[in-house]
């Protein structure tokens, strides 16, 4: 009897699938081959499928088929189980949305996406306003309808990371500002990075970046590695993952990073389970979770001096000419340099989470305050004094740097830092298990793969986040772990006491 | 009163459009990006999209709709009347296929192109063939389903061009093989072709690309050029047009001839009329009239000593090193050296039809006649002995070297002559309107263009193919036009009586 419904679930399932595969590889065409001028018909093209997919989610069909799987819990394999209970909750944001608002949200995200794109090489805030303000408008109205009367940011919030609010990233960032601006403030030497700005020709980069794909442990058969404005990571299943990157050839360490950063969401990517792969919960469970992983690589293990050390024989096999006259301590020793900036992306880690903090504040603002979108560039700029001590010299690379706010991912940016936090707990929690330092210099990253594959990866969303982790971690989530790693590897790389 | 259905109609349309768009894009993606292991869950997607495809084309609903248009077809604009009638066509050829058989067909063909794509490279056509007889049954029953009793093979060749029969490829390819083969016999020494095949590096040759699409009027706004094993064109609608080419080093015709023709299919479609361009008959409107375009720009139009004069500075500039010591009119020679050999894309003109007749042979014998796939290489090779006077070495430069096949193209291959043959009566039509060499001379194909924007493309599929190129031509269809034209030009070649 259920193991009918089960079939009929598995079967719609297997739709969405399908549906969100074409309507992700349109995203991901958009950013990297479309030509800019069909920008239109792919628009309207996303607002036909984005309806069948609303259809799918919200029809009483779908609603009568999980509440059946959710009362016959026991009789039915836990992941179709976890994947109904999951999608009642997605139905439940979604289908108190009319369906006319619903579609419209997908078409205007798609037309905000492009208008950025060019409003960011123009440094013109103004162009990409009225498009933005669209964007704000829709979320509050969403997050009204389905939580009247919350405050509005703590809804979006819990979208990318159940059970997160302000409450408890006002005492993250409380803690992570308290501790670590007075270690920045001790900085006063930084070291010579001028060999990283020499000229690095593309198609060396490229290859570079293959190597680096390759120790990763990424698989060229299942994951891609694309060109864009602005890297990303997609996936429509762990047999097709796509990375991106963007090659400035006066700057070999953004690139390098961007790869090991996107090749880290990746590598959870593709080492989700094989039984959970096709269906909704073949993914990574949350935002913080995933740019755990992604700042994992990109930091912890790929700014140490033990990767470089690994690496570097072959970096300086391809840049033969940028390289020769320079030591693996001294690029580890450039990669690692602190010092306030403008651009999220290119920051270091020691300040990476005062621009975050930044964004965070100006989201809440957004959202449960009184600051409107078109004030947003000057309480940027404000901030970024405030936080950082940097003049903001245009907007292009102030408020309009980051894709997110383009795309509608509001409350997306707390993930960054909460994520770098969980990297630092992780990796004294591996060290336990693994001789990683070691494995690193080795340029081994295998058994560190494994050992997440078997504590987090493999589970996809079978577990909520918070759980998630503190079972990797066999203890609670405590950010001390963060200002503690970061106290302790910069005071060493600066001499500082 | 029919307005109402007509609106409903066109909503209709807009949904299948998008579905075609999705399609399209994965179509276009597995060839380019996708990483090869992805294939298996991309020909899910297509099974799921293409059932709603399935049913949105065939159900009862869009046929009353279709019915009532028709009824009233002096109250509706003409091109949706046209659409209407065209999709009754097709609900024809398809509403008569099991649903199941449809979609297995969709899997079975994205699966037997992947396979294909292997096969090539290895050589290998066993690996090849059992995907292979799948869709060489399964286009038998198919045909059969639609015209029971009938030649399966005419009912093929009627699908790509409207009327299109053995009758009448059976006469064409009788004047072709008894004009040209005289002329191919007297042909005795050959042009020096060796500065064509010294070292072209694939950077100077993107140049060049982007520059022949500049010459050719293409819009990069609009159309995109790619990398691929095969070059294809496709279209998501005018608006979003993508043409593709691969680049041998040690061969520099072969890409500039690709781009030429690939953005001769592209310059048709990119014409097309706007008020027309979202709806399915929005595109060329048949396979013949399409390579006749692509071919016009190949061949009469790049292939002449005009259009070498032309661009012939800009190639010594981009390939500095590879032509300094060449001239225009040697250039001109090596790119029309006639010879007979193995492989059809790389064919000269005045050989090429006798590729396209092997390959016509072949395919009237597999679904009329008694050759059963597994016997196409021996067939393959004795006909290009017979026909050609040449060696087939591997299955790679032989049986296996067009994607066509793979792809379930039966009846498709014909097009090419037939589309050559239409150039050749086309340029005589046009020179009696324009002073066409002196404008190719001077690299200004634009009034060309517009001529056939003016008689061809902005058409799209408002009138039958063979109306629409009598129009064009201002007479019938007459194939020794094209055989006076082959036969003059290699005269004066070759310096032949």
């Amino acid at each position: 009897m259920i193991q009918k419904t089960v079939e009929r679930y598995r079967a719609h399932l297997e739709k969405l699938r399908a549906y969100h595969h074409a309507t992700g590889l349109m995203t991901y065409d958009m950013s990297t081959v479309m030509p800019k001028g069909a920008g239109a018909i792919v628009g309207d093209t996303f607002g036909v499928l984005s309806e069948a997919v609303y259809d799918m989610l919200t029809s009483p069909e779908t609603e009568a088929m999980q509440r059946e799987i959710l009362a016959h819990r026991g009789e039915v394999d836990p992941a179709i189980v976890r994947t109904a209970e999951l999608a009642m909750e997605e139905r439940a944001r979604i289908a108190c949305i009319p369906k006319a608002e619903y579609v419209q949200y997908t078409v205007d995200q798609t037309t905000a996406d492009q208008v950025w794109h060019e409003a960011k090489i123009k440094s013109d805030f103004p162009m990409f306003l009225p498009h933005l303000e669209k964007l704000v408008a829709a979320k509050k109205r969403f997050a009204n309808y389905y939580q009247p009367g919350a405050p509005v940011y703590d809804t979006l919030l819990d979208e990318y990371e159940k059970g997160l609010n302000t409450e408890t990233l006002d005492a993250f960032f409380k803690t992570v500002r308290e501790r670590l601006v007075p270690v920045i403030a001790k900085i006063q030497s930084r070291p010579d990075v001028s060999f990283l700005h020499r000229h690095y020709p593309v198609a060396e980069q490229r290859i570079f970046s293959d190597y680096l794909m390759d120790v990763l442990g990424l698989d060229k058969n299942h994951c891609a590695i694309g060109e864009t404005e602005h890297p990303f990571t997609t996936s429509f299943t762990k047999y097709d993952v796509r990375i991106t990157t963007h090659y400035h050839e006066d700057a070999v360490e953004a690139s390098m990073y961007s790869v090991i950063h996107e090749g880290g969401h990746a590598t959870y990517e593709r080492n989700i389970g094989d039984d959970i792969a096709r269906l909704p919960i073949g993914k990574g469970v949350s935002m913080s979770v995933h740019e755990g992983q992604s700042r994992f690589f990109e930091n912890i293990i790929g700014r140490s001096e033990p990767f470089i050390e690994a690496i570097f024989p072959k970096m300086q096999e391809i840049f033969k000419k940028q390289l020769s006259d320079v030591t693996a301590h001294e690029f580890y020793t450039a990669v690692n340099k602190a010092e306030p900036s403008l651009i999220r992306t290119e920051a270091d880690e020691l300040t990476y989470a005062l621009h975050v903090m930044v964004r965070y504040e100006l989201e809440k603002q957004l959202f449960n305050g009184d600051l409107e979108p078109k004030d947003l560039p000057a309480a940027w700029n404000r901030m970024y004094q405030e936080y950082l001590g940097v003049d903001v010299p245009d907007d292009r690379r102030g408020v309009l740097q980051d894709s997110h706010w383009a795309t509608g991912l509001f409350g997306y940016f707390p993930s960054y830092a909460l994520g770098s936090a969980y990297g630092a707990q992780l990796i004294k929690r591996i060290e336990r298990d693994l001789d990683v330092w070691t494995l690193v210099r080795k340029g081994d990253l295998k058994p560190i793969v494994a050992w997440l594959t078997e504590h987090i990866y493999r589970f996809g969303c079978m577990k909520e986040p918070g759980r998630l982790m503190e079972e990797a971690f066999g203890a609670p989530f405590d950010p001390t772990y963060y200002t503690n790693y970061l106290t302790r590897k910069y005071s060493e790389l600066y001499n500082l006491d």
